[in-house]
């Protein structure tokens, strides 16, 4: 007789309910059962930001589907033919049985069996035990009632001085939120620089941005504590007390693994449960799928720990068809993050130029400001690229873009070519669309291959601006060269250099006469022309010519 | 002694001057003479539409660098050191001598050497030898002339009604241009649909928006000849005669071969010139780029010509490294074309179904219409994708995109991973980025590859509209299942179907217990519902079920 497959999920926000209804539409006669603890089940925790702003309207448009049916316990019954069993969680896990142990909200307690077991158990926030914390006000942005919380205090007029401890995604995105709610807003980041997954000139763009729409940011801070009667009132820290009636803690996530661990499943070295490529942790009849489970970096090899919805989704598809016998894997993820900061967004996918360097490649770096559409068109915004590569294969190992321009657009051709182990060259040559609305003639992304294939030529050597500002501070002796038109150049100026228009730079030769042997800098608005010039100096039997990546557009 | 490298390029509007500029950055002391036979260089003719709309104030900018330096003969000579003779055309070479005859338009005549020479003589658009099509006011796109003359018959309040013969690229993006303008705009196609290089399905798509735009289409139709005293007054076709202030043809480009042919280049079969991968012609020191050369489409192997801008700056840089002896090479293209009419985009990479087919693939298809961020996001706006994929191998072979939603990140991203060969698996699992302002969490085209892994693991069976359409005009016994919800299914129907909610499938099996041996037909709104349906029946013993690609919203 065939005995139905029975499945158990453990979670019901995001990998857990795609793992399970994947099974079903594989396998319509399984018996699948999803436990989750809270109330809620699968619900767009990303959109808490928006929906804080005001932008999304209601709660259960984070809680429905495209098609506005909110998925509840019924609807999973009714529509996908799975049990769901919510305020209810899973004590212990028998192996050898292969039984899970259920307690539910009710004080009802239950033993169901599985042939298969997946564990979605997801991510909780990080929240440090600093002296305060546990301070009214005080929020992470987690789960429903987080976000309910935030809206209360706002909804109260309760929030004018917003600190936000943590420069990540959900930081940023915060900010952006409170920001529109009115309240006066301080990031805190320990790190030098806000979104640390970037290096730390592009962060600066961000930051620079961030504060013209009236956001503090504190880097290199350390949130020593918090003080208050009931509510917060202070945030303390290494460098200054902040007035705070809200706090939002977005130091990061650390995966629910307390099940997994307890019946002995081994955890990766990033905390998370290790699984291979069909997701099956070390007990090849349990699953771990989501923000719990943790996947590879395709670019460094290495194991990683990156909780996103997107990667849970995917997650959830692989584990529902090896269970269900269907060939499939999940071979890792690049890292990929996008973030929007009122009209500018910050993207990036791979490595960046410190993590490829850590990951013993020899990285070679372009930066690449431009427009983001044909130049003349009145839709055109500004665009600034950061490719990364490694000098021995020319393979490219990461792109960030920040901006007001399309950066999601060159991110995720990046991510393909990337995936795909593409070098400069490829990309390089890659038939994207092209239309004046859309793209400059020559993309973006191909302009900032072309510059990193003529360094990799020898053609051209790169010098990045903060390098020229620490020289200028250790008054080395450069010349730095600026050959932008005089209006350019008379709109705002790098002190002290030279300058030579590039049209009057081959007729004006003699004037350099005495810097045959001295280092010369030479850069544009982008560099484009400084590249023109360096070669013009080069061929002219400069010795030491090199040009500032980025030029005067990434002079922060 | 070390004799300078000499390279003649004929022609300078675009990849001509890009090759010139790029052997001079590589080899700073050549000597390279660029011979235009027109005034104008380097200009950007794709900008033509959106100045004659007036959205680009000043012809200027169309000729400008994005610093606003005009690229004259002046500015090639001081800046890049290239020698430009304009207003001057070759009127012979002589391969044997390595010399080139130029014939200039003050009657001066001379003779050229050249180590290498450059053939960028572009393409010229067509202009069929029809009754009447020397009247006034017929006009191409293609020079600056033809846009300014353009631009005084409108000015001059002229042009009410603005027939476009060809419903290509040019043509709908001078449609925008002409609407904008205030006139009556028709488009005269002689294929059924315009966009022929679309399928039918995603080009009635556009069509039916530049309908509510405004514009009238005539398919099928073709145009036998013009009528007026002097200026144009009536363009006659085979089904009616159109009253016409201002024709626009825009049939197609032919490549300028005249020179290449005459001294005995092989032509391709396309009739464009036959370059190898660094671009060079049948002679080894002359080469051939931009829009004059023929190329390969990467996915077919095959012989094209695709002019585009965006292509000719890739050749030019090929054939200058190639010059200049730099490891370099050009491989081929995927077709990638798009073009905006007012919000909507229509954007393509690679085969389509109707190519694949004559290529000889076995294609499987999936239609995707959905929004384009996550569903809560305002900013969220429909797309519609299709995919093509080769049955065997799993392998993408094409993607169009259509609609308001953000097509061409969709299709850049596509044309990395056709390029890269990726197959639909590959395509899934890829880690784009994820944010709720910049795409769903699953983006439009991991959903669409999905469907199409689900076709290929025989999860299901796919039909499309216009075979069903076909079904019910032959009166073909098959059911159509609705699966929306009845506030959907109130919204507009599909006669005749049947209506049952997914949600109250599983309770309502009974209904279709006459259909079991019936050719069933689910669908929703895009057909995900669809899909889940099809399961549920499919488990339930119903023999013969197929889903509906694109749903309600593909029923056009």
């Amino acid at each position: 007789m065939h005995r139905k497959l029975r499945v158990v999920v453990v979670g019901g926000v995001a990998a857990g309910p795609k793992t399970a209804s994947k099974i079903i539409r594989n396998v319509p006669d399984a018996e699948v059962t999803v436990v989750e603890k809270g109330e809620f089940l699968s619900y767009a925790g990303c959109g808490f930001p928006y929906y804080i702003s005001g932008l999304v309207k209601e709660q259960k448009e984070l809680m429905a589907t495209p098609a506005g049916i909110v998925r509840d316990a019924a609807f999973f019954e009714k529509v996908k033919n799975i049990r769901v069993i919510n305020h209810c969680e899973v004590a212990g896990i028998d192996r050898a049985k292969k039984t899970v142990f259920v307690k539910c909200g009710c004080g009802e307690e239950r033993v169901l069996d599985y042939d298969k077991l997946v564990l979605a158990t997801g991510a909780s926030p990080l929240r440090p035990p600093l002296p305060g914390i546990a301070l009214r006000n005080i929020f992470t942005l987690h789960g429903v009632e987080d976000a309910e919380g935030i809206k209360s205090v706002l909804a109260r007029g309760k929030a004018t001085d917003a600190v936000i401890v943590g420069g990540g995604l959900i930081g940023i995105e915060m900010a952006e939120a409170l920001i529109l709610r009115g309240c006066r807003v301080t990031i805190v980041e320990m790190m030098d620089h806000i979104l640390s997954m970037f290096d730390p000139e592009m962060a600066s763009l961000v930051e620079k941005y961030a504060e013209s729409k009236g956001i503090r940011i504190l880097g290199g801070t350390k949130v020593l504590g918090f003080e208050g009667s009931e509510d917060v009132a202070k945030v303390l820290t290494d460098h200054e007390t902040l007035r705070a009636d809200m706090v939002i803690m977005s130091v990061g996530v650390r995966p629910n693994v307390s099940l997994a661990k307890s019946c002995g499943l081994e955890l990766g070295r990033t905390g998370a449960i290790k699984v291979n490529s069909q997701m099956q942790s070390s007990d090849p009849d349990i699953y771990a799928v989501g923000d719990c489970a943790e996947t590879v970096n395709l670019v460094s090899g290495k194991a990683c720990f990156v909780p996103l919805g997107s990667t849970a989704n995917k997650h959830g598809r692989v584990a529902a068809n090896s269970i269900s016998g269907i060939r499939d894997e999940f071979n890792g993820v690049l890292g990929s993050t996008i973030c929007k900061l009122f009209e500018f967004t910050a993207a990036k996918t791979g490595l960046s130029e410190r993590e490829a360097e850590k990951e013993g490649f020899d990285p070679v770096i372009c930066l690449s400001p431009s427009l983001d559409r044909a130049h003349f068109m009145p839709c055109a915004k500004l665009l600034y690229l950061k490719l990364v590569a490694d000098k021995s294969t020319r393979r490219l190992l990461g792109v960030q873009a920040v901006g007001p321009g399309d950066c999601d657009k060159r991110v995720d051709t990046a991510v393909a070519a990337i995936s795909a182990k593409m070098s400069v060259d490829d990309v390089g040559n890659l038939d994207l669309c092209y239309a004046p609305p859309y793209a400059p003639a020559m993309d973006n992304l191909i302009v900032a291959a072309n510059i990193l294939r003529n360094k990799l030529d020898g053609l051209m050597s790169g010098i990045k601006p903060e390098e020229v500002k620490a020289k200028l501070a250790r008054r080395e002796n450069c010349l730095l060269l600026d050959v932008r038109t005089p209006d350019e150049f008379e709109q705002g100026k790098i002190e002290p250099c030279m300058h030579v228009p590039l049209g009057k730079l081959r007729s004006s030769l003699s004037v350099l006469d005495a810097y045959k042997n001295t280092e010369i800098i030479v850069f544009c608005k982008i560099s484009l022309r400084g590249y023109e010039a360096a070669r013009i100096l080069g061929e002219a039997g400069f010795r030491d010519v090199k040009v500032m990546d980025g030029g005067v557009l990434m002079w922060c």
